[in-house]
């Protein structure tokens, strides 16, 4: 079969099945997450030795290691993912939930209704965890799903994927409810991104590159976010032990991922005590510092910031600082920088809190708490299926509730217009 | 100036304004809006002057009369502009709603705050009424605003950007905040969806030919609604003057607009007695039926409808009929040829209604009332931007809520994490 056919047929499946998930009741969807759970761990010998051909193979192209750590299926990431399909299977169900209901001058009844989406499309790196992650949010919230890895890791998702079907048939879901792309061909992802009759939203979780391929090419809504370039501010009310603590948890304690801080702003007027007070734990802990002109001044072993540096998100042991003006200098640092990812103000001072809240338009803002909280975990979501920076349908961490929409529903009694 | 140059300079500036507008009180938001709408009535005899040389030039172009009406700017329509703007000045101001507060176990108080979309493009046809009425919603709702009208309509449009501009000069709102793009060349539009680092959403209301070809082009996420299928089943425990009176309603009341009902669909065990009541009031209104086999052998007058008819938007006094077995064979016709926009049952059996109401996913659902129901206005949501038939961030009748996100607040008071 040709590929674009192969992948229609694939996405075509899955519309179909999209009106039958949508109309699971909790019961039935909960006891497939389960079944799933209970197959991963039942096949975890199988799984594992699936993986070891992805691992040879990636060995044998010389991937980092980071990548071969994230394709690796161990006993420990099985038994994560069965976990989190159990925790998934525990949330509220987020399909059929009614609010806004008003009663109008003629006597009709008016809400809303949470519904699902319909099909997701979920383009990811190789990673296969993402696999049954991804289908289980999908599945709870009522949606088809039309899962797309990254092609190193094709043995290990088709394992996956039989796994899934085999807990589904069991327990009422329709088999294209879950679906895997597992062709080898590396052009599947862009004739998946034609299909925007078949699949509502496209969900690209990896790397920017990954994300802009993903944006560039598709007919499909795609709800992303590029990058996490996220600001503290220690503010000249700060409270001097919250602003170290905030600022070193913020940048050291995982800087790898994308809610951890890239850009110190400092109050001008506190600059001189606080820059060598966060300095000598950032040594400690090995931070690269990267600075303005005024905070080279103050730190000597800092290097001159660039324009770049503060547009960066260098995921790693580096920090930007620049020293502002005040609140306003801030904020117009951030707007010209920011990704609209999170930011986070440190100050005793009311004003400068609120208006920090309320002016500064990022998907996440915060007050005296460091940036690493932005997390659908963390703030109580129960999961996560990605974050977006777009402020379409969604804007930061997204939990099951952003896999739906809500539609009208009316009750009549026989009303016609005049 | 290059039409590339010219056009992203009017969206750069508009995103610099977007910033300050996001952040206006509702005071001086309404303080511009009452003074657009004075504007408006002490210009009337500018605007009308103007007008009359967009008319001048469509009348020579052999515009029909329907596109000539509405691109006319007669008294009552610039008053009617000016009532608009006072409405939307009194309604709620939908920016900096709090809501989903909760406290952590680690004390962090999470919560959304609703914050406006950014800058928002309006694409529209030759209707000037459109510039005021958007303008007006997106300033209300904290948005800077691009605004795009047809080619005839440029000289009324001009003079209406002229009067919006000088009264947000009066009243603190940046000039930049509601944009009327007037060059004559037909290309702005092309150039303005290239522009997605400046616009965060583009509206088009129109034809359906328009929108399609605001989406083949656009780079930037577009709400849109093609067409209006709507449908009314009436079921064989339906109330039969209920179902005469609503499905008479939802076809005759006013054929030309997309919340009309397109197919009406039987249930087999009342057809013989239903058909032949709807078929006398419709021939009493001049509506030309097109039915099934079934349909036409009630009906003699019927003639054959073919799959392209029940797939048809007629915006006419046209109606597709078709018997169906029961429920699930109107749930099979409405996933079949459906738009997603507004389906209603008629019956008075509890669980017909609401296994329609939970199992029909179109953006509006309704039991024993007139489609035609289905607009902003009558839901009370209190004004009406468009209506969005796909699933993304609105679903159906978009008010001023809809022209807006939620961000993520965090009030903490030293939090790290572990």
């Amino acid at each position: 079969m040709a590929l674009s056919d192969e992948i229609f047929l694939i996405a075509k499946k899955a519309r179909a099945a999209s009106f039958e998930v949508a109309n699971l009741s909790s019961t039935i969807k909960n006891g497939a997450l389960e079944e799933m759970a209970k197959g991963l761990e039942e096949n975890a010998e199988l799984l594992k030795t699936e993986n070891a051909k992805d691992l040879a193979r990636a060995k044998e192209k010389g991937l980092t290691e980071a990548m071969i750590n994230r394709l690796t299926l161990s006993q420990k990431v099985i038994a994560s993912m069965a976990a989190g399909l159990r925790e998934v299977a525990a949330l509220e169900d987020p399909v059929g939930i009614v609010t806004d209901v008003k009663v109008r001058p003629n006597g009709l009844r008016i809400g809303r209704m949470s519904i699902p989406l319909g099909v997701i499309g979920i383009i990811y790196e190789s990673r296969p965890n993402v696999t049954a992650d991804a289908a289980g949010l999908c599945l709870k919230s009522g949606n088809a799903v039309v899962l797309r890895g990254g092609s190193e890791s094709i043995d290990s998702n088709r394992a996956i994927a039989k796994v899934l079907a085999e807990a589904c048939q069991k327990c009422g879901v329709p088999e294209a409810a879950i679906q895997v792309i597992t062709t080898t061909d590396r052009g599947a992802v862009l004739e998946m991104l034609k299909l925007e009759e078949q699949i509502d939203i496209i969900i690209p979780r990896g790397g920017e590159g990954l994300i802009r391929f993903v944006v560039e090419n598709s007919k499909i809504p795609v709800i992303k976010h590029y990058k996490g370039v996220c600001h503290v501010y220690v503010d000249v009310d700060a409270d001097m032990e919250n602003a170290v603590n905030i600022a070193f948890n913020a940048k050291v304690q995982r800087p790898g991922v994308c809610n951890s801080m890239e850009t110190l702003l400092v109050h001008n007027d506190i600059a001189a005590s606080f820059l060598p007070l966060i300095a000598g734990v950032y040594k400690e802990a090995g931070v690269e510092i990267r600075g303005c002109a005024q905070t080279c001044a103050i730190l000597p072993e800092a290097k001159q910031a660039t324009d770049a540096d503060y547009a960066k998100e260098f995921l790693d042991l580096i920090i930007a600082i620049k020293v502002v003006e005040d609140l306003d200098g801030a904020k117009a640092h951030i707007e010209r920088f920011g990704s609209l990812h999170t930011e986070s103000i440190v100050t005793e001072n009311y004003t400068n809190a609120e208006r920090f809240i309320r002016e500064i338009n990022s998907s996440s803002v915060m007050v005296n708490a460091s940036t690493r909280f932005a997390d659908g975990f963390e703030y109580g979501l129960g999961a996560e299926i990605g974050i977006s920076t777009t402020k379409l349908h969604a804007f930061g961490p997204m939990g099951l509730g952003e896999l739906t929409t809500k539609k009208f529903i009316v009750y009549g009694d026989g009303q016609i217009r005049e």
